[in-house]
């Protein structure tokens, strides 16, 4: 719909880049996968790679369909107060998660990771540079913190929605929130 | 080894049960595999099941080769002080997952869970009814708090051994038990 006024071939180049990240993420992982590389095996140039997709972490939240760019998000967690950090967060990952449609490709993403060594991989290098030493950097926290509320995240996303135990799984969000956001909390006040 | 002076059917046995009950619990789930049908299929009676595994959540220890039966290490957990159940939980948890055979099993739980929905099942099934429940009601402790800290737990397992993200990957036990103690601690204080 809003490629109506694009040129034929955009679309296609489009399809061809992000068909050449996912390859080469997969198979050289976050880091090794180079901007240059992923535009040749497309048949284009890194300039053309930019055009469409910005950066490499522009290009790798598309090119594994993630429904945000968790660097996108991270001002805005960081940019409240330090004392609400945690409920913030809290909600943030559970309005991702609790939509199939959202939570799908990060499900994609854990399934790959414990299945297959380039997955993990993959997987990482993204978390340690976009996200990991971003927050820490940003918000001043020791990046183990930071690794440690993403612990605790991926635990909840684990057993509410993939094992999907009770009560987790029955929980209402402002549950969790109130069972969850405290020990989050903990994590970036200790690091203070 | 132990098994020398055994009359020779009884190494079959044991095998033949171990598969019937692999293939039920898979199938069937936790609580949908009876002890009597995983006899059965094994072409001998309940007694025998019994007596070669005892209970049935002994045969799924068994079955899914568990190093440590979770039911059995709950009563040291609550027996110590209650101020330091956070750290003696961190540090159960990393003398299971330390070691490469060990945690094997666990990751292939973890595995089958992520990818098919009855592993999902059984495990959920699994969590609630030997672990959840049991540190529920043992400690006196709300089940969500018990499910939020095994929520950090297979977060921990994921991010640094599956994963392998820095800094957890490469922290030493001291550093994980000193970052992650507190919050566990948390879920249980929360709950008295």
């Amino acid at each position: 719909m809003a490629q109506a006024g694009r040129r034929p071939g955009q679309s296609e180049t489009r399809k061809k880049l992000l068909d050449a990240a996912r390859h080469r993420f997969a198979e050289h992982g976050y880091d090794g996968a180079t901007v240059r590389a992923i535009a040749a095996d497309a048949g284009v140039n890194a300039a053309m790679l930019h055009h469409f997709f910005g950066t490499k972490e522009q290009l790798f939240v598309a090119a594994m369909n993630l429904p945000v760019n968790p660097g996108d998000v991270i001002p805005d967690l960081l940019a409240g107060p330090a004392d609400s950090i945690g409920e913030r967060l809290v909600r943030l990952f559970l309005s991702v998660w609790n939509t199939q449609e959202s939570r799908t490709p990060f499900l994609a993403m854990i399934r790959s990771a414990t299945t297959n060594e380039q997955a993990a991989t993959m997987m990482r290098q993204f978390l340690d540079r976009t996200l990991f030493t971003k927050v820490a950097e940003a918000g001043g926290i020791p990046k183990a913190r930071v690794a440690a509320a993403a612990a605790q995240m991926i635990g909840i996303a684990l057993l509410r929605y993939i094992v999907r135990v009770p009560p987790l799984a029955d929980a209402s969000d402002d549950e969790i929130v109130a069972l969850f956001a405290p020990g989050i909390q903990l994590y970036f006040d200790g690091g203070r």
